[in-house]
């Protein structure tokens, strides 16, 4: 036999060709791209040996091997429940959005002119959390239900009065893995989480028999159960009011279509998820969690929110309001660490709602109840009884001894129920649930066929929902799919994404999202499995992890990784509750001071806070690098009580600091652990490893280094590799041994895999590349950034760079002077280049007024000089400024973005109109324009508005 | 076991609502749907029955009915080869072109402003074949190879100077189902097709023992031949050509990136098909065929050609070039009938040649030969003779007595190959072919492991290529997948399809192509089957093919239906051969005169010449309805020699004429045959059946009326329903017994069931919609065209209506007197319409100076009034011209479509930027901009230009 096909992946994923690389090698006046990388990488950290990771043959084969993975899944018919249904994807969503470039390759819309469609599908997002919870500001979604749980007793914390040593109070029913990530996040926080049966009584004596009379600043229900039960919490919710609490509910948003609206008996925070709302169950995310909250509460919102403000021309127009709430500017004051959202899935929920509308809603919630009352019924037909009476779709079954058995007999049909103890089974009904197999459930039970009911309601008349949702037009329209596929398209060509141009934002990575590496996503073998389904059913994605976890230890010279954490967030909380583990089971419980260097990331400080930890900051020197004396001086002023120090490599500066191994050595002499933030690991793959060099622990963004698409703002997965001794502390689950050690410091995420169903993008993506393509593409990424720092140097000089005058795969460029003598700000230029057809590079950070420009290894030569080509016909627009012939107040720099719409009226500006909207450079024929002029966020924030404006607004 | 879910695609489907319906009812001044259907449809032809067929119970369930017929193929590994090869469709294209609603859901280009994207494309494509085959035109595609060939034969005789009865003469190692293709098509012409072994003498003697002295006008080789063979075709083409006859070589494109172009060796015209350029098998199609020829017949070209010309401003524009070749205007003087392309396929193969570009593509073909080469030299060791010496990817060998057995150690192993007769089997190997695919076919000859050689060729080198190919930067361009995505996307954003707007072509039935109806089309077990594979492994697409033709049968009231023809005028041609068969066989030969009404479109009339046919015009009555009078007047002229007549029902006029049954009876009664052309059946599913008030046979357009994608110009599916007497002589295949009746009129084309891979989409909408769905689409789409017209009449007056002042499906509205007074065109409202956002209506068609409408059931009220309101906006615009306000020359309906580059610079005309871009109506955040502005086609078709221009073209 012999091997007939050449991998030809890598080509496809790097950008620049051959000659390319000869050209740019000349620019930057280094030989080849190995001497290059040797100039610009201190030596010390080299990894000694090439990446052994052997590169599949071709796209088709790697397909191949995962479809065989695939196959190694067993998908059987899922009514676990337990906070994950089974769902229709409406199949023009899934084609037009999941599937579609337009909106997974879009990065999170800082940029609000260009991002107005995934915007307006967040805004519709916020309307239908709202109208569905009756509580007036909804986010644009969280992580998953488990987390925003666990965000909303930091909010309740913090928004009660209740004193220091109150107790946040959980009813049992309460998803259990939202009870498990909660406890997980209040232990280092010093909140106690008391978890007890709060329906027995159902009023304030059950909050004093639960908490034996102590304060309470928060309690957690559920909306319907755990176990199915619909409970009246509106007694129990005016006592913990009278005692000074908030109540949050975690509800289910289909129930809520027939339920009485949490605001309507007194809730202050809703939670939960969006999973079935059209987003696959895909072993476990990911999916939208959401949160909305009473009036008076909205400020205090996590994560983002997205808000309607004007533009420049008074138009309506949407960005992501109160940005100053972010954890990037509050650093080590922030109250949460969330810096993301789950964007694409949160689009794909709230088209859900669009494509149904109320009534389809509606219908769709009575269809299930129906289906639940007639498997009632039957069962109790034949004597079984039943755990629960008002119930939405999940059916709790007494069967003493049995439970096992009636599993067993269920999986026999097909069909996965939930065993909740030796006496109890519980099934759960959606959507997709058939006749046929409610009849096999039945069955398994000795009970006869189902017959569904109408649905109506079989919960108290108190609890039937009266109040209009979902009453704006945008979910009263669409419902023909041709209006559907023209929304969506509508949509999509208002914003700027991947599939249109470059995006060279500075520590985002925004590179290649290959269709082969996104093609699993969507297969039912991997989309269609419960998190909780048994483990021999799951062998396939379980391998895929398996890779994934041996793949990235091999790249990062870390021992073990954890692939649950579901964002780059959480992957640094679950690095530092590790050692915060660590340093408690060596005796050591009072190391709890985190050194961050002034330029890490906001998040950094952020995911300190919530691990327990005192932040110290330690300066920068005037060159950029961490400033060795100031870190040597706060080492030995915090000596033992050190934890950790947290820092980036390469930089925030995006330089390879010759000083990181100094820096580890230092730390680990005083006894503190090395949290290396691996945002930049796209500088490092193939040549260097964090776990080899002086790290202990790093996060990992696989939605940065490896490919998984930034989906407008989300989905993202951040693993974290550590060493052998944190091991033991990594994140694990109640319900699968296999997620993480016994040993370990709880679930980080509601699902055992956190993020799983996107797992194999990155595992496809290592695959195609091998070892050394890796390398290569690191080599190419670092090439790039030094091609552009010298082509843009003479016109913006470049901040910072490394002894050799080389920088890492970013490069900073200062606009600071050129503001002071011109007035055109860092803002001016990043809306100019969108009239250039340019997404922004990252704006004033690390260094404000400051642009960090990173390019990835998969932009061409010809993009890479398109861009240079803009910058610098933009410094020409700004030498005008400075010259005096131009008013900066009037000029192209501050009128941009401009519309096409803006060019038809009566123009009195300096520039003409072909100056304004077709600048050199600019071909016609692929101009993008922006849909709406610059936008003013103050205005915005000013006057809060964060749900569907209505259609007046926007007539002209 | 209870229904738990309702079917709610067929609300999905339609675009108005049960209460626009009710708006739309009263604007036409009716009670109900069914007394609007009742008095617009003549009561003796209306159907006595409700149509019976189910409904699924959903979307999800339908795709579970496809996927368990899907998986009752077995998809083994295809060494057939004979024009059907493994190939690996690039995912980036696959995604993007071939599931993406902006390629799939346009439109013929006959819009060239809004079409550009896809003109680009298919410029390419011409490119590709050009340089491939080296002859310098090439047309847009044709549907197949086979059909192909038979076009090739007739350009030739008209292009030859040999006397009448010259004949072509086919040698016998073209592929076999082009041969019997050209057969079926040569049989009406009178013309005589010789098929003989050419290439034993390869030179003049060849050509003479061939024939017997007789004169030839064309010549049909295959290169490489069907056995795999390479042949030097010089000596025998210069003969030819000294004889007075044309060449035409059917060449594999991928063997030409080595192989000596056509050209360069003296074919006068190049065929084959595009299909291993990157389009799945798809069990025989559709895939895009191809012709270039040489200089001095590029006029002659039949089907589609697209052509480089200017804008009104200057700039490069492309168009489909010599519009006046079309047979829609040539009728009955056409000399094809060929009247659309396959243009999807054939973008996807001109992207594939982007994709890879002349390195990648000859690196596949050498990679290719490289392994046909290993096994030949694996099969030689093992003392297995081959029967030819010289081949690039087919293996033919001698296995004296020992085919059967060979197939079936193959198949064993999971391999099919193909049984040439009882002692030869052949292996065809391409791109996807792996090393251990390879091993395993030899040893299914006893044969030893394959080492493939580097693949130079092994044949004589006067054959190998030294000419270049692909040199324009469009073909070296693209080759990271960041670039070919971006490409995609610019391309799509030039254009207009159904995703952004309603598209109300006449006759052309622009609804809905749900996504739900689209999956099964790239589901590999349909995609990856060989057309020619064992009956047995093709069971699950049979089904689908089998109850579709049942269902087609319940719908139109046939007895029999073909889905062979790729087309719908390969419908008409299938459906006419088999009128004249049966003639034939009723000892009637020299019936063969075709009444055809002066409104029918152009296809029938070109039809009936290919079906050897004497063309007898019917005239039209003032009213737009057939003239009786003269029909019963021709009918008793051609008493004796009446073979059929072609009609239109509803009429082309858009109306429900009350004399189809007279008609039908005249005709019968004088022992002619009634085509009933099933372009507008889109008013009749559900309500009146063709085969039951008149109709011997019919063609469908499923790509009309069945929601299969227009593609922007094809693919289409033209099956035919016969009645009884006529099902012994519809279409049959040499390949497939199953295909069609032994005494059928041969294949018509290339593949037994032609487009099958297509056929689930058509299968999907009619089980969605069940009859009682189908019915109310119908009554919705005449409900939409009479809301139309009684809206659009006191503006534009409606042409024609029947009795009781209703139209059908569609409505003619008469711009005529306006134009008189105004010199406003026709071609004028139309390209204004592009400046409101929408394509225009069928121009011109059939009445001349009109617009023909059809808004189909799909639209939803909103967008019909979208388009009222634009229309009548526009009708004000031209009455200021008739005021005398503005001059007709600089109005601006003339200026129109205005691009937004227009707004920028000087402005002098009498209407401002904002009339010109944003007239009333016109929502700026769904604007829609032609890239270009009026195309001047005539200044192109004087200068004809059919291949990429270069770069600079393009530089302003």
């Amino acid at each position: 036999m012999t091997q007939v096909s050449s991998p030809d992946f890598v080509r496809r994923h790097i950008g620049p060709t051959d000659a390319d690389v000869t050209t740019m090698l000349k620019a930057v006046g280094q030989p080849s791209t190995a001497a290059l990388v040797e100039r610009a990488l201190p030596a010390g950290i080299r990894a000694a040996a090439e990446l052994d990771l052997k590169a599949a043959p071709s796209e088709p084969a790697v397909i191949d091997e995962l479809a065989a993975k695939a196959a190694r899944n067993q998908v059987l018919t899922s009514m676990i429940g337990l906070g994950y249904y089974g769902t229709h994807t409406p199949p023009v969503v899934r084609r037009n959005i999941l599937e579609n470039p337009a909106w997974y390759t879009a990065y999170t819309p800082y940029q609000p002119e260009i991002s107005q469609g995934r915007l307006e599908a967040l805004l519709n997002f916020q309307t239908m959390v709202s109208d569905l919870t009756g509580l007036p500001t909804a986010g644009a979604s969280l992580l998953d239900e488990a987390t925003a749980v666990a965000e909303a007793m930091t909010l309740m914390r913090r928004s009660s009065k209740a004193p220091a040593d109150a107790v946040l109070l959980v009813d049992h029913q309460v998803m259990p893995q939202s009870i498990a990530v909660t406890q997980t996040r209040a232990l280092p926080l010093g909140l106690e989480v008391v978890v007890a049966d709060l329906r027995a009584a159902l009023d304030e004596s059950a909050l004093t028999e639960a908490t034996g009379g102590r304060p309470i600043f928060g309690v957690v229900v559920q909306y319907p159960g755990a176990d199915g039960g619909i409970s009246d919490w509106s007694r129990l919710t005016t006592a913990a009011h009278d005692e000074g609490a908030l109540v949050t509910v975690a509800a289910d948003l289909l129930a809520l279509t027939l339920l009485t609206p949490p605001a309507e008996w007194g809730a202050d925070v809703a939670v939960g998820t969006t999973q079935r709302f059209g987003v696959p169950m895909g072993f476990g995310g990911p999916h939208a969690g959401y949160m909305s909250v009473r009036k008076g509460l909205e400020r205090t919102l996590p994560g983002r929110l997205v808000g309607v403000s004007v533009d420049a021309d008074g138009a309506p127009a949407y960005r992501l309001a109160l940005q100053t709430r972010e954890q990037h500017i509050r650093r080590e004051k922030a109250t949460s660490n969330i810096c993301t959202a789950q964007v694409l899935l949160a689009v794909m929920a709230s088209m859900y709602a669009v494509w149904h509308g109320p009534r389809g809603l509606s219908g769709i919630a009575h269809e299930v109840h129906g289906k639940a009352s007639g498997l009632a019924r039957a069962l109790q037909d034949a004597g079984v009884t039943l755990a629960t009476e008002a119930f939405f779709d999940t059916v709790k079954a007494v069967v003493p001894g049995q439970a096992d058995a009636v599993v067993a007999a269920a999986l026999d049909r097909g069909v996965n129920i939930w065993r909740v103890d030796a006496n109890h089974v519980s099934v759960s009904v959606d959507e997709t649930t058939t006749g046929a197999q409610l009849d096999l459930v039945a069955s398994a039970f000795g009970a006869g066929p189902v017959i569904a009911t109408d649905g109506e309601p079989s919960w108290p008349e108190d609890l039937h929902r009266t109040s209009a949702f979902l009453t704006h037009p945008v979910f009263n329209s669409h419902h023909s799919e041709t209006a559907m596929l023209r929304y969506l398209r509508t949509l999509a060509d208002r914003d700027y994404a991947l599939d249109r141009g470059m995006i060279p934002l500075g520590s985002c990575t925004m590179k290649l999202n290959a269709t082969t590496e996104m093609e699993a996503v969507t297969w039912p073998e991997f989309a269609n499995l419960h998190p909780f389904a048994p483990a021999d059913q799951t062998e396939g994605i379980r391998e895929v992890i398996a890779d994934l976890e041996q793949w990235l230890c091999a790249i990062t010279g870390y021992d073990s990784v954890s692939l649950q954490p579901n964002a780059g967030s959480q992957g640094e909380l679950a690095g530092l509750l590790a050692i915060h583990a660590y340093h408690q089971a060596n005796g050591e419980s009072d190391r709890n001071v985190c050194l961050i260097p002034a330029s890490a990331h906001g998040t950094n400080a952020a995911s300190a806070v919530m691990a327990g930890m005192k932040v110290v900051v330690v300066k920068t020197a005037p060159s950029g690098e961490i400033d060795l004396d100031d870190l040597r001086a706060k080492v030995t002023q915090h000596n033992t009580t050190l934890a950790a120090i947290m820092v980036t490599y390469p930089s925030t500066h995006g330089v390879f600091e010759d000083t990181i191994s100094e820096l580890c050595d230092l730390v680990h002499h005083a006894g503190g652990q090395v949290y290396l933030d691996g945002a930049n690991l796209n500088a490092l793959v193939g040549m260097a490893q964090p776990g080899q060099f002086g790290g202990d622990v790093s996060h990992l963004n696989l939605h940065k280094t490896f490919c998984i698409p930034h989906g407008g703002g989300g989905p993202g997965v951040g693993p974290i590799g550590v060493r052998s001794h944190l091991a033991p502390y990594l994140p694990n689950h109640p319900f699968s041994a296999e997620a993480g050690p016994d040993t370990g410091v709880g679930p980080i995420s509601a699902a055992p895999f956190g993020s799983a169903s996107i797992l194999p993008i990155s595992w496809a993506y290592v695959r195609l590349m091998g070892g050394a393509g890796l390398t290569r593409a690191t080599e190419t990424a670092i090439l790039s950034a030094n091609y552009l720092a010298t082509r843009l140097d003479e016109h913006y000089p470049v901040l910072y760079s490394g002894e050799d005058g080389l920088v890492a795969h970013e490069c900073i460029i200062d606009l600071r002077d050129l503001t002071k003598v011109s007035g055109v700000t860092v803002d001016d230029v990043a809306k100019r280049l969108i009239d250039y057809g340019f997404h922004a590079p990252t704006m004033s950070f690390p260094v404000a007024g400051t642009f960090m420009i990173e390019p990835t290894e998969s932009e061409s030569l010809e993009e890479l000089d398109r861009f240079c080509d803009a910058m610098i016909a933009i410094r020409g627009e700004i030498q005008e400024v400075i010259d005096g012939g131009v008013d900066v107040a009037d000029s192209v720099l501050r009128g941009a973005p401009h519309t096409a719409y803006s060019l038809v009226g009566q123009w009195d500006h300096p520039y003409t109109r072909e100056q304004a909207a077709y600048p050199v450079g600019v071909d016609p024929l692929r101009k993008y324009w922006s849909p709406v002029r610059r936008v003013d966020g103050a205005k915005g924030d000013r006057n809060l508005i964060c749900s569907c404006p209505p259609p007046e607004a926007f007539e002209s």
